[in-house]
């Protein structure tokens, strides 16, 4: 058996969400999802540092591909046109399989202590955001109102993708509740 | 000695502060609290359940005042307006004494617990907030986006406030921030 192993990454998380939604995160163990997966303990270790890394491995990656298109975005780019391309980025990331996203949603939910962690880094992630901005030239003020106000956009936007019956594209969404931003602030 | 003692609520509050400022959170104990106030740790206790308590014992009422708002604002106001109406609740608790909420902000910065416990705090607001929009009336997607633009507003604002040099108004810096999304929209 190799170090690592092909697709048991992804094996791994699928397990690894089955469970935590039929058991509860508290009462998964890692060998549990190490035996759905087909695998031994010892692998599921090479991917992820605890069964609470398995959701939430993919923020590095997040963070680092947001600020990316952050500073990849032209001179001219708005203050908000800036923002909306770097939660592009993360569209690119996470809209890809809304089933995937649900059931990490769902486990999240279910979990006073994951609710938790997923505030901080969604908290993280705005004043990185921020910082990008005001490294491009932003104000103070505006580059942590530009950011705070993108987060607020995205977590709307997410929670009506993952809540849609219907075929929903989360960038879709996203520009969506760009729009209904627009509308609220110019009709006040 | 009565029950309560005019004016101990106070000097228990400044006494922590000033200790939590000094020592660290950690490293302060209720005994060391009363102590400074010039009372005992069971006159504590009538004020607060434990020492997190002085921090955020102002949420519920903070919470209860703002929802009055959103209820008292007329028919006519736009989703934002009634935000913004139950921001200005918010401030009028608040935002008197900047001394204190700059302790209370050093405070929680220094300490990873209570930064998140104020994440979890402000998040329950914002979810509170909705949830009243749409009793008002106003669609889902709709009401978190106000729900949760008006918490970044806030947050930015009660920033800027707190870091602020000179004189200003904490309703003044809400007004600024609003107008500043209004710009930042627009220009997109």
């Amino acid at each position: 058996m190799g170090r690592w192993e092909p697709g048991a990454g992804d094996r791994l998380r699928e397990a690894a969400l089955a469970l935590y939604l039929e058991r509860g995160f508290e009462q998964t163990m890692v060998a549990d999802i190490a035996d759905r997966a087909g695998v031994t303990a010892r692998t599921f270790f090479r991917y992820f540092a605890d069964k609470r890394e398995v959701l939430f491995d993919q923020a590095a990656e997040i963070a680092e591909k947001s600020l990316a298109a952050l500073e990849a975005a032209p001179a001219s780019a708005s203050t908000l046109e800036v923002v909306a391309a770097a939660l592009d980025a993360v569209v690119d990331l996470i809209g890809s399989d809304r089933e995937l996203a649900r059931k990490r949603q769902a486990v999240i939910m279910a979990n006073a202590e994951l609710r938790e962690r997923e505030l901080i880094k969604l908290a993280q992630m705005s004043a990185e955001l921020a910082d990008g901005l005001r490294r491009r030239g932003a104000g103070d003020t505006e580059a942590g109102l530009a950011a705070e106000t993108g987060a607020a956009v995205y977590r709307v936007a997410f929670q009506r993708w993952v809540d849609a019956a219907d075929d929903l594209d989360l960038h879709e969404a996203v520009r969506q509740a760009f729009a209904q931003l627009r509308t609220l602030t110019a009709s006040r």
